[in-house]
């Protein structure tokens, strides 16, 4: 949307990623209580369809009328109110709102970590799981971007024994390191198995993740700048090794006006699904579903086992700032902002 | 291969899917006995490898130089001669074959059926099974060939609901409707969704099996007649709901010199990824591991749970009369020939 | 609570199984209307706690303020109101409720199927799939009562192979050959095992299921008539075959007062577990989740992959014939009574 | 064995726990070569029967004519020499062995780390895996034996929020609490779930994990001293919340000569199942099949992931030094002694 390539209409709020305080409940609310501070999963469910109650709030039935999905801030996923505002409403409070169970100070030091529990951190734990991996796995991510971030952090936590992380952009690379992570220079090297096989001796990974989406560009000294959009896939493909899962958090729409070709207007891309298949791979795309996850990454953070905040240099801004925000962003900066609308977290960046 | 889509150099035996009694043992096998009646799993495996230990049979890395997975009769799949003679050789018997438990007399009788588990059953069944297939499904199977039909019967004995299989061949939907499935005339209908509708009251099925793979065609009036690689994946995420699984048994290539155009022939299709992403789905893609399988539908037959014999058309003819069956099976004929070299099934067809 | 084994104080409405037509909604309810014709799952469930967002409706923390779990018509799981009578409250009905897609004549018709959606057919269910029953499986199912019924049709349905049911009441056995089980006479026969072999050729099933609970009585000849309350768990394990499970959906309590001996008083009974961990079995024990299970087994009851209302042999009466009911069913009648308080379901039994 | 409550005759070589480098090769191992260094799964499995074949390798049909299931050095268990001495011998060696892919110098160096994959780290880890002990789980470990403080490391390896053991030895309490664990001096308390609130804040567990076996005594100041077989157990199904699994790796036998009552003598224990079941929670016995889970802890180990020898407080002695060893492990000592026969580790310790 910041870029043009989704639609927003004017006065839409955007930001579907909200951590807060309950200031009010409405009528129905009966479990979570004023005062309760909370995390709101990125993905508006009902709690009462059937996708819901088999776990996919991804694609609930019944809060979008166009098609199942929805989430704070897009108009065609429901045309529900962003959080990148001063106060936010959010329907179904006691299914959709993780209360956290720590008390108030112990919150507001970890906030910067809770804050990443409604999408971020989730998405990236969410790509990691359906790819596969485990204890002792070997991991290529696609994307140093927060997601990526977020996903590199997530496999770590999962007991991989080596991740190694893609991009084209050098400070975040550099943040992938400081926290562990085998490094690719994308704008470098247009032969990823080749990195691989210089880091493990093989040139294969057991599992791969897609943190990209569709507005890959191309790898190596050729590829670079130009838009192409199944790279990220293809890549993975050829990588990840026979029996391989692929976690494809990344983002792939239904159209994209703004492509560069006809096809992929449409969202149709060309990929090498034969080498795929020749290798028994499986795929597993879409949102995740943010409360399949969040209490436990929760439990994680509370207890210091992960430092999500650190790894994804999460950075807390007034919401006046957000202009400079979303600009330093887009320049590729290695952070992830927070608009903090109150002040609540004072120093706590 | 018999339509030279793929190579085959001449004095090369052909026949993957073999079944037989066992006249001679290797100096290794310890367990597997001269005379025992065997089903033999088309994928050959060594049962040592990292990927054997961990059921991925298919992709077994010892017995292929080129790449991991082999199987009888093909000079990419490492080369091995295939069983369309009167003798051959299987290696790693005792991990490879699988005896049959029961008397001769029993296995006489229900051959056509136990030979299918050598690849179709089992193929058919890994489809539906990694699709989600369970207790009152609604599917969608693409493909009324003998793995099309060996899976709606897998879908059956799964507990489907209604199993509706597309096809444009109406002597092999005749076949599918003989055993209680729904069908869709291709030739007819480019629109799977509306057809589906007309039978369920949605246009969507919980689950979808691709059973034709890259050989595909266009659909309905204006397709018919045209190969379209990329038609089968890209109504399969069409018609399957949110959060469903897309079995993917049907054969997609790495190369294909027979392509009508330039990418297909490197095996690269244009999907609609963003479509199936959008729905959250996940694709399961590559060859059936059949020994994951092939014991629990031996006891399926045995106790007289499943008639995919049957099903399928199961035709016992000599092995003489291999080059009319391939012919007739060419010109669309509904069924699966079972080649006899030593005449041992007798009546049985 | 009929025999005087657990208590019911005078004034509460008994009955766990509920299956009916809405007449009124409360305040929240959105998505289900006035005259929805509907099955109640047997577990109460809010819908909104970390069990029931985890899909474990059965232990559900919101709806019992004694411990997790409740269920209509008992004074210890919630002291909610059963369903023995002309109307009933559903709380949380979004959530809990499951609504019959089809017409009021086609569910009026399968009106006896779809009253088992309450609670036998998917806890029968659950027992077969969390012992791991599927396609090819051999069984022993222990009971042949309403569950025992119940679960050896959901073992056919997943595909078993062979279903063998043991019980001591001759009409039950007779019921369970019915439609297509093997079954052995508990009042003749003391070793399960040796009755399995003449059935299978082997003394062992792949997969076991315990239909009875603590009411279990010894076996065989001497046995027979005498209380043992951990027969039935001690006979699965023997006749299990290694790594097998075993589904224990019948009930074990925390304290049986009437219990003929001082351990089994508080539930604590003399368990074999040496030779369950010999064989590396595992037990799933515990209330089925019926949301999990209900919404896939009415769709096979729709569209008549299942037979179960003839299979458990279900016989409609008005509620005033209830006390009738209880004692013919207590006398050890081959029936499932259903109560129809308002005569709706008329010819249909 | 040691303590003379299981059988062992005069001659047999002990020692299940092997690694070692190949010296030699039978005739029909073809990838394993001379000079590969090895890890040995204490389960002997053919690699050949159905239980192989699904990856049940601690129940193998064919190594051990009682029973399936054997191991190194049990005469109950298949008679097969053990590995306390200077050579050993492998069978089905290309199966069993998991060859370490570093080179000499970083085996070596990682050696005591190695050496744990033969048994207690997999076992550990199974018994973690199967409790269903994941991200962010609150876990309660029975025991700070060598298996329980391997199974506190998988614990926290699998991303667990607080790990609690329990044991009655002060030393390996401490040992425990040296990498991160919270502990329960059981000595000291008999009310875990008590002591657990004052850790969690609730007197429940995610998970919980029998570390100990048949051989447990009682707790608190009234219990200890006592044998009392069933206790773990008992209190694990106290202290697990609703629908939680419990992992039993901890050894129940089936004959017990030296058990203080006739009922655990045969291996019967008072188990309070009736307590499970009213949490719906699950059970997993059984010897750890090792071969599902080494070759990914080796990736662990060589990647630095996790520090399992340090753990478990790992300590090479020479082979001739074994009864020494065996007398400090009996008296209590927080060590996992390795018999290192012809000096190879040397200063690794």
């Amino acid at each position: 949307m910041v870029r043009g390539r989704t639609t927003a209409p004017a006065g839409l709020t955007l930001g579907h990623e909200i951590t807060g305080e309950v200031i009010e409940t409405g009528r129905d609310v009966e479990f979570i209580k004023e005062g309760d501070l909370v995390s709101v999963p990125f993905n508006i469910a009902c709690g009462r369809c059937r996708n819901c109650k088999e776990r996919h709030t991804g694609v609930c039935e019944n809060v979008n009328r166009e098609r199942p999905g929805a989430a704070y801030g897009y108009v065609d996923m429901g045309g529900w109110h962003g959080g990148q505002a001063d106060y936010a409403v959010v329907p179904y409070a006691d299914f959709n709102l993780l209360k956290f169970p720590a008390d108030r100070d112990t919150v507001m030091e970890k906030l910067p970590d809770l804050a990443m529990l409604s999408d971020i951190f989730p998405t990236g734990y969410h790509g990691a799981h359906t790819a596969g991996v485990t204890t002792g796995s070997t991991v290529y991510v696609a994307g140093a971007g927060p997601v990526g971030l977020a996903c590199a952090t997530a496999c770590l936590l999962l007991g991989a024994a080596v991740v190694i992380v893609g991009d084209m952009n050098e400070r975040r690379l550099e943040q992938a390191r400081g926290f562990g992570c085998e490094t690719i220079d994308l704008s470098e090297h247009g032969d990823v198995g080749a990195q691989i096989e210089q880091i493990l001796g093989v040139p294969e990974v057991d599992a791969a993740v897609d943190c990209v989406g569709f507005e890959a560009r191309g790898q190596g000294h050729e590829g670079a700048g130009t838009e192409q959009p199944a790279t990220v896939l293809n890549t993975l493909m050829d990588v990840a090794r026979p029996a391989a899962g692929l976690g494809i958090p990344g983002l792939y729409v239904t159209g994209d006006p703004g492509a560069s070709d006809e096809n992929a207007k449409e969202g149709q891309l060309g990929l090498r699904i034969g080498l795929g298949w020749a290798k028994s791979q499986y795929f597993v795309t879409g949102q995740c579903p943010v409360m399949t996850y969040n209490r436990q990454l929760m439990m994680a953070i509370l207890y210091d086992r992960v430092q999500i905040a650190r790894n994804v240099n999460a950075s807390v801004i007034p919401l006046e700032q957000a202009p400079q925000g979303y600009a330093e962003f887009d320049r590729g900066a290695a952070r992830k902002y927070i608009l903090d609308p109150h002040g609540m977290v004072g120093a706590a960046a």
